[in-house]
């Protein structure tokens, strides 16, 4: 199918995320995407279940976090291998060519509660699959929800600064910024600071 | 209007988690819910937004755990006051009465899509008012939210125990027990293993 319709999921992902910040998600049919895109709704559907799923654009990302994983040295500790994915999503997701288009969607699912609920459960999801990729790495089961958990919270940090105007750092810059920061406060938020010198006589 | 339909938020609930499990989420509609509950539909749309939101209880979960973070003593550690609301959500809502009612309610939103959407947003939700609750105790942003993150995996680790038929320890013992591993785990994942001895020479 791809020969006479070439690019058609790119296409049609870029068709809608145009309509849904020209006219708004809820006033944009599939059938709107399909003709902006020079396609029939049937193709729509060959690639996407549904509206919201255009936005989401299947399993890319899942793929591109575990592979990373996956392929991380072997004496690699599990949050170094989440590292790993948070360099390949800056290499191939949060680039500066693609920097627009991210802002955009984000601006398009924060207006939207059907599209927030749909990101949660992909966020989710993602979390899982590095949880597994971790554990066919030999990570025990917990350990590797744990590293998985913080990794996906040091890329929704990353994320939020780089998408700031003012921040013009490579997000894998950012990535590698948040990963630290996040094991910094994992030993501070489990650690009673000292008592301070006046309360101590 | 609460002098007329006593308790009518919860017998609605009763009645549509009776209802999803006798003939499943998407046959049941909200008039449906009303008659099994004796109560007007027009009483549904004053409690709850949507048919999915019947579920999710309102706002219930949310102040109970800022409210034990909140008043967790001054000198607690940002997991500690974490370990308050987890004792919380065992005191009031994970409690042997209740057992069976929230199983059933999993079993329900684990059959359908749409649930476990909104169920994910819920859950992003509840962590972000403890990331709240912590930094109003003076924690810094980062930390609160890498303690709520801790917490809520710990919190969703203890449901799974908790959920078994054969584990018979109450909600809030398993819960400190997953606090403790999840410390544990988070201490492991950042530090490289010992290289092997045979591969020492």
């Amino acid at each position: 199918m791809a020969r006479w319709e070439p690019n058609a999921a790119e296409r049609l992902a870029r068709a809608a995320l145009d309509l849904f910040s020209e006219q708004g998600y809820d006033d944009t049919t599939v059938m709107d995407i399909a003709q902006r895109a020079g396609l029939a709704k049937s193709s729509f559907f060959r690639h996407f279940s549904d509206k919201r799923e255009v936005l989401f654009g299947g399993a890319a990302m899942d793929g591109l976090l575990t592979e990373a994983i996956a392929t991380a040295p072997p004496s690699f500790t599990a949050l170094e291998a989440v590292g790993r994915a948070l360099d390949a999503a800056g290499r191939e997701v949060f680039t500066s060519a693609r920097r627009e288009t991210v802002l955009r969607r984000r601006a398009v699912i924060a207006a939207n509660p059907e599209l927030q609920e749909r990101e949660a459960l992909k966020s989710l999801s993602l979390t899982a699959s590095m949880t597994k990729a971790l554990e066919r790495r030999g990570v025990p089961g917990l350990t590797a929800r744990v590293a998985a958990e913080l990794g996906a919270l040091a890329s929704a940090v990353a994320i939020e600064h780089w998408s700031q105007t003012a921040n013009r750092s490579e997000f894998g810059v950012l990535a590698r910024q948040a990963l630290h920061d996040v094991q910094d406060s994992m030993e501070s938020c489990s650690v009673r600071a000292p008592t301070p010198p006046s309360a101590r006589t």
